[in-house]
């Protein structure tokens, strides 16, 4: 039985171990990147897969280049001109500061609205993004999702009307004060300008400094450099199918992570799940119908090449793709999928929904976008499954230092890895 | 709203940080039990309660008395003597070996049945339960169901047999040493033997050996003591019920906790919520129907008598309670109620269930039984339901030094709490 099976095997556990705390950070064009996708092949030929490819294709290679510094200067209640330290994190791709740093007064606006309306006052000032993330929000990825285009794009917009650089509050609503990463994305035509999180007790001194009236001026100091592209392959395991060969079921996570961290949750955990359904598939002797792959993306976290690159090649060989499942929104205990599916497949994803109940994963949601799969259903349509797992914890640590393999339960894990696992089963068996 | 007005407040927070941090373990009878029941009389009041009394209790006061130390020696593969430490805690009410300790051969046995085999070896020696906690439940309150018997009586039913002390497996998978401790329960007509649970991490070392067929002679090291009975006391905050304020909803944790750790799931967590839930319904304003009153029960941990005293005076007092509701499985994720309830309020019941959807808390199962609010129903035949969280991390750290504020998830916290808010709310208002 699978799920006996899984919750028997330490095998998810140690490869976890191994990926975060042996290989840790790896970022795309990294070292840690090209050991991990050795140790991915590895993994994956010592799991039991019938054939193990790698996909070449370019990925960004930024680097930090540096610690990451701020602080910001006033005049306290004593007339006295004070500085306080400001932990901050410059934002994947962004471009440095520079040895001397970026110095200017600090503007706080709380929404892009805010932003047009302040547009006059932002030449040459740093501008300090602070829309809160939503506490009130059950569902996690919500206050996510509302928030990350400051992160995004916040850095031109201000750009666009002069500012020197940067600053937003991380997106998270975590209760430590580690800054939060994660990608920007420069619009071409303005000038780009160094942008970093800051972390959120450092936020609430902040707040409380420009609340009582301070006028702040922030210093900053970053490193961040944009190097020519590199190699880095996507790791493919497979399963060959049975009946058919030919039409393709994926499951997968993404190989690579931030710097600042282990990546355990994102995406260590999906890299295992992976890897844990091939080991239990193939130890038990199932033989699939379809053919399953087991792919650790590249590059999810700035560049999303690799996912790129696995439909261009799913293309270029004509290949039929039933379902593509992605795990990457932690490795915490199950409650669900989302599903991108025809109107006609619901009935019977709503029929296998009372299989999944005791194993906690029966939360059936409309929407299975996912970063690294979503290619596959622009190209043919593919239907596509994102595990949902509870969402309480997952700000706490995403792309912060507190991403490590400690915040991960290895019972939720192994759950999870059960409920990916039966879905792809009934899938085969059953089609969609 | 209830859901935003307990998800913007950090008041759980803050409390679970008081009890765990400057308070701390807090088992009955100790100093720690005095100030958390100080300290709980206060936090209700703050909270808004009508009204807080003190219920007057007699608990038992058991005292580690020092720290617990355990080693085996056996002759290893070169033929020398030598001597491993093993982490062990005393487990709580039992009697201590005294300064000289218990040393003795060690027999493992893996079930009572396996006990009863050998019940002819096991004069003099020192017994080593071993039975293996079920990584394959799902539910991991049913694996700690299975195997709580061989702490509970285990040294009982071993010192019928002459054995001189026990050793038991941690009631736990996590992947630490830390032991996990917990009560027992002698038999009075067998002699008192002083029993330990031992890591995991050890257990592996003891089995090893063991299989390897050495002969193990164990010493084992604890202090612990029954001192007389002590004053303890429930702490009880009520709202009073606007139209029937002699029909009662009772809800609650227990203030008391183990002495090794924080006691911050066990049951710190029940606790805050319980306070928490009381200060929501305050600061909106709801004025129950029924008088709800938020209890925090003393020595659930060893004896149980706070639970006892509440529906002795319950009785004494001709109350009539119509439900009575605990939190004292963790301050995790919720999944659901489990409800002792009369077959006629299932209908209701299954009818509120989509609205805990959104909030994660509608697996509504059969069994609502606690400690602490069993006695109602045995007296009264009150209704129970019983908080049902995501189980998969709690035995991780249950009644062991892992059981401290940081394992604690302030989302997790919150949003159970606002399950259980939103179920009394209801039966408050429609009754059950």
């Amino acid at each position: 039985m699978i799920s006996d099976n899984i919750f028997n095997s330490r095998s998810s556990y140690n490869n976890l171990y191994t990926l975060t705390k042996t290989i840790g950070g790896r970022l795309a064009g990294s070292p840690q990147m090209v050991k991990a996708e050795q140790w991915g092949e590895q993994a994956m030929k010592e799991a039991g897969a019938d054939k193990v490819t790698l996909q070449e294709c370019m990925v960004p290679h930024w680097v930090r280049g540096g610690k990451d510094k701020a602080s910001v200067t006033f005049k306290n209640a004593n007339g006295k001109t004070q500085t306080i330290q400001i932990n901050v994190l410059a934002l994947g791709n962004s471009v440095g500061t520079g040895a001397k740093g970026a110095q200017a007064p600090l503007i706080r606006v709380n929404s892009f609205d805010e932003l047009e309306q302040r547009k006059d006052d932002l030449k040459g000032k740093i501008v300090f993004y602070n829309c809160p993330f939503e506490d009130t929000f059950v569902q996690t990825f919500e206050a996510y999702r509302k928030n990350v285009i400051y992160r995004a794009v916040g850095p031109s917009r201000a750009a666009k009307y002069g500012a020197l650089a940067v600053l937003v509050r991380s997106m998270s609503n975590s209760m430590d004060n580690n800054p939060h990463t994660g990608s920007l994305r420069y619009i071409d035509s303005l000038p780009k300008i160094p942008a970093a999180a800051v972390g959120l007790r450092d936020v609430e001194k902040l707040d409380t400094l420009i609340d009582n009236g301070a006028q702040l001026t922030a210093q900053l100091f970053t490193n961040g450099k944009m190097l020519p592209d590199t190699v880095g392959h996507n790791v493919v395991g497979e399963l060959r199918g049975t009946e058919s060969p030919n039409e393709i079921i994926t499951v997968g996570g993404h190989l690579d992570s931030w710097d600042v961290n282990e990546g355990a949750h994102d995406d260590g955990t999906g890299v295992v799940q992976t890897i844990e359904i091939l080991r239990a598939f193939k130890a038990l002797g199932y033989q699939p119908k379809h053919t399953i792959r087991f792919v650790l993306f590249a590059n999810e976290e700035n560049g999303t090449r690799g996912a790129n690159k696995y439909a261009e090649l799913a293309k270029q060989n004509n290949e039929k793709h039933i379902l593509a499942l992605e795990s990457d929104a932690g490795g915490f205990t199950p409650r669900g999928f989302g599903f991108t599916v025809k109107q006609e497949s619901w009935a019977k994803l709503n029929s296998w929904r009372p299989l999944f109940t005791p194993y906690g994963g029966d939360n059936f949601t409309d929407g299975g976008s996912d970063t690294d799969i979503d290619p596959l259903h622009e190209s043919f349509g593919t239907s596509l499954a994102g595990v949902r797992p509870d969402s309480q914890r997952y700000f706490d640590i995403h792309h912060s230092a507190g991403d490590v393999f400690e915040a991960v339960s290895i019972r939720e894990l192994k759950l999870s890895a059960i409920n990916m696992a039966a879905l792809l089963y009934l899938v085969d068996k059953y089609g969609l």
